[in-house]
């Protein structure tokens, strides 16, 4: 067993090594890249796609598989080869269900797709990325049909996100949290001005923003022997191993949050694949879990920590230091109330806890709809507009303030964006947990101490890497799948209290 | 043949795309890569290596060549078809004579090799870097067995970086060379007060001398639309396609050169890069004629360009303007003096025009030593020291700044260095050919343009690609093959003015 399992993993570390290259060229497209560059990087980068798919797809995985688990059956579950070779064959089985040509197209596809995006989203003419979707659509219902899928469509591309997640199961959900928003975010209507989100609008130095973000992410215990932080357009996280992990970030010199909370989220992100364990390296299971426990990890950091009352505690003499000018008359308790703001706007991004999750039941609505044919491309702004006026009570001026404003169409990201969501309910049903087992947690953060709870992810969930699903961690640390009782008791809890309701 | 030649295009691009992925890889160690990252990238670099390698030297490649080799034999010589046919032959063939076994061996002994001579050059001691030189050495006579030679085994090493040129033909013109530098650097040795080399140690302030290498670079023509600059221990270029090339320079707050002429020499072989057709985009034909010709771009633009009176013409006003504090009291005349000082030194890039060359025979006398057995690579620093004292009259303090300042022997690069001295040779060859068909070439740079000398490369040297050896250009352009009496007539009448001989 032990030369075969050593074949295997010299085969899977060639298809890794081909996927972080292909990573790489991506992060550089996006951090570096002169502009002129973007046709042959696509063409590049489509090449190394393919490799990488082929090499991880050849017969012979397939061959050492198969005989891996005859000789495993007895190992227990989440025995690390038992959980390397369970995991790599259900990659292995998805990963072959595409036809190369059909990776190295969408590539290519997408490859052309991104620029054309940025450049229609710079006009905000939708006309000009219109082909390009139309093309990113009818590739991923041929992917769906290529994965394959019991129900609808869409739980084929969901599924590659959220390993087990079905698209019934996120509208059920989606359907109840929207229920329990509604009548939460009429009662904080009325009293928008309690809350004076001006103070964050100020002139904030653009070197000074990016001084206190490295600054933050230190003290949250990222480490920049292992990492680094650079400026993109939109911010993203990067891992190349679990020894160099990068994230980006993006300064706006009249809206303070775009960095600092930009910054702790790919934070979040960042020190969940820096505790990828060693001896999963060049293996399927670094990494991390899934999208959606991904985003639990960086909706944590940026939102239950640091949009927290403690964290604020320790960080406002800092800023107060470190924006002396701007942060002339901002008290305490205003910057906390600043900075969980509740107020529909029309990008995602910006948005702040209460109306977050109705982006992207937004978004999840359309791409259903798309995909299934119920919606054509070329009525994506108006039903994007509609839609949002339906969930937000407001209707974005063009749509560069609408369904231009992400990224993740045009890179081919169909089913993610509720993986964002999965992710916020699942932060709060684990930090509930966190804050169990270290009761002093929110006096830690007033002291700008933030190890017990790294400590507590890296146990609970970092070093796990790839091993689970969402909902075998969720039920392994909260003795329950997924649930959505945690995050409505605190949004309740946390604004009725901001907002005096 | 059209189909033959589409597939071979085919399996061609995806070498190529494997090669500039390594590339990339490389080029973000130096300038992006956070500390800790190098283990995994080492693995990530020689995976994209030894998969490019195994690309190119596929079996089908022969075939198709086989074929194309055929078809194509009526087609005349210069024809871009038949260039890509022959051109990529003779690749092939020196590729395929490496077993993949001895590829590999060699990937992980400088893998190992160059981490481990960063830290011998730290401590200059070289007992650390030995065995590994050692391995090197042998593993480089070992190569030249494979590759095979007519001559001298050290002829299968040069071979590979400047096609054609032999280890008898360069012994022929260093020797030559040398011969008359010698009562050139003596008088010169009498009358080193004549220039004041101070001027360019004051404090140059870091962010402005930055500035001002991107100053220089867009007045000469380098493309941001296409390129970049940034910083890296050891300044490189690379280039990713021919609308993504990247120089890198260091700024050394003390020393004015370091940067500056840095710039312009990574500029030069930027030029060249970004001047390669757009159709040998993804083949053997893209890029530069050979490591020579790109060194006569690099030190035409560094020197004869950047070291002329009419750029300082154009350029001091501006060091002025710039350098207010550190430029006080320079004028014109000791300012172009300066950036001409002559000055025997330990460090080879940072030696003058009339002693860089001697730096490059002291190598290559090593070099041929070593791999001929006349030389212990234990030997090593004590045969640096004497051969320096008898070219240059002075002994360096320790290995750091001798034996171990270079990077080449620790990557494997043996067979590099006399490239730098065929290039310098070959840049005035051409540079006296484009002053003839640009008569008013100084007056020119005198106003800031550069246009007209860039584009008489770009139609004799830059549109050829990888299409021609150096003396196949060299004839091409100037009527007959590389010749040193333009670069000694050139040294000898610049000099004797500068120091009034």
């Amino acid at each position: 067993m032990e030369n075969k399992l050593n074949e295997l993993r010299e085969r899977l570390g060639i298809a890794h090594d081909l996927g972080k290259a292909a990573g790489l060229l991506d992060w550089d497209r996006q951090v570096n890249m002169p502009p002129a560059g973007a046709e042959e990087r696509a063409k590049q980068s489509a090449t190394l796609s393919r490799l990488a798919h082929e090499a991880f797809t050849q017969d012979e995985v397939g061959r050492l598989l198969q005989d891996l688990e005859a000789e495993s059956k007895d190992l227990p579950y989440d025995d690390d080869t038992a959980s390397l070779i369970r995991i790599t064959r259900r990659d292995y089985d998805k990963a072959r269900r595409l036809p190369p040509a059909f990776v190295h197209e969408l590539a290519h596809t997408t490859g052309r797709a991104m620029p054309a995006w940025t450049r229609a989203r710079a006009e905000s003419d939708f006309k000009q990325f219109e082909p390009h979707l139309e093309k990113i659509i009818e590739l991923k219902r041929r992917e769906a049909d290529y994965l394959g899928y019991q129900d609808r469509s869409y739980d084929a591309l969901l599924d590659q996100f959220e390993p087990g997640m079905t698209t019934a199961q996120v509208q059920t959900i989606f359907d109840q949290v929207r229920k329990e928003l509604r009548p939460l975010l009429g009662a904080i209507h009325e009293r928008l001005e309690v809350v004076d989100g001006s103070v964050l609008r100020r002139d904030y130095d653009e070197q000074k923003q990016w001084d206190f973000t490295i600054e933050a992410l230190k003290q949250i215990g990222f480490d920049f022997e292992r990492g680094r932080q650079d400026q993109s357009v939109h911010p993203f996280t990067s891992s190349f191993s679990n020894h160099d992990v990068r994230l980006t970030t993006r300064v706006d010199r009249n809206y303070f949050p775009m960095a600092f909370f930009g910054t702790l989220h790919e934070g979040g992100h960042g020190l969940y694949e820096l505790g990828s364990p060693d001896e999963f390296e060049r293996t399927p299971l670094a990494g991390g879990a899934s999208y959606g426990t991904h985003e639990s990890q960086s909706r944590m950091w940026e939102n239950l920590v640091g949009r927290s009352r403690p964290f604020w505690r320790f960080f406002y003499p800092r800023f107060c230091a470190t924006f002396a000018e701007a942060a002339r008359g901002i008290d305490l308790e205003t910057l906390y109330r600043a900075v969980n703001r509740v107020q529909p706007s029309y990008i995602r991004i910006k948005a702040d806890e209460v109306t977050y999750n109705l982006h992207i039941m937004l978004r999840f609505q359309l791409e259903t709809q798309l995909l299934e044919g119920k919606l054509a491309v070329a009525e994506v702004p108006g039903a994007w507009n509609a839609t949002m006026q339906d969930l937000l009570d407001i209707s974005p001026p063009d749509d560069a303030h609408g369904a231009l404003q992400d990224v993740h169409w045009s890179i081919g990201a169909i089913g993610y964006f509720p993986t964002y969501s999965l992710g916020t309910f699942f932060s709060v049903q684990l930090f509930e947990k966190a804050r169990e087992a270290i009761p002093d947690l929110f006096e830690q953060f007033a002291r700008g101490e933030f190890g017990a709870l790294l400590g507590w992810l890296r146990e609970n969930i970092h070093r796990h890497g790839h091993k689970f699903t969402l909902n075998e961690l969720a039920t392994r640390i909260t003795g329950e799948p997924l649930q959505t009782t945690s995050y409505l008791r605190y949004l309740k809890e946390k604004y009725t209290e901001i907002y005096d309701l």
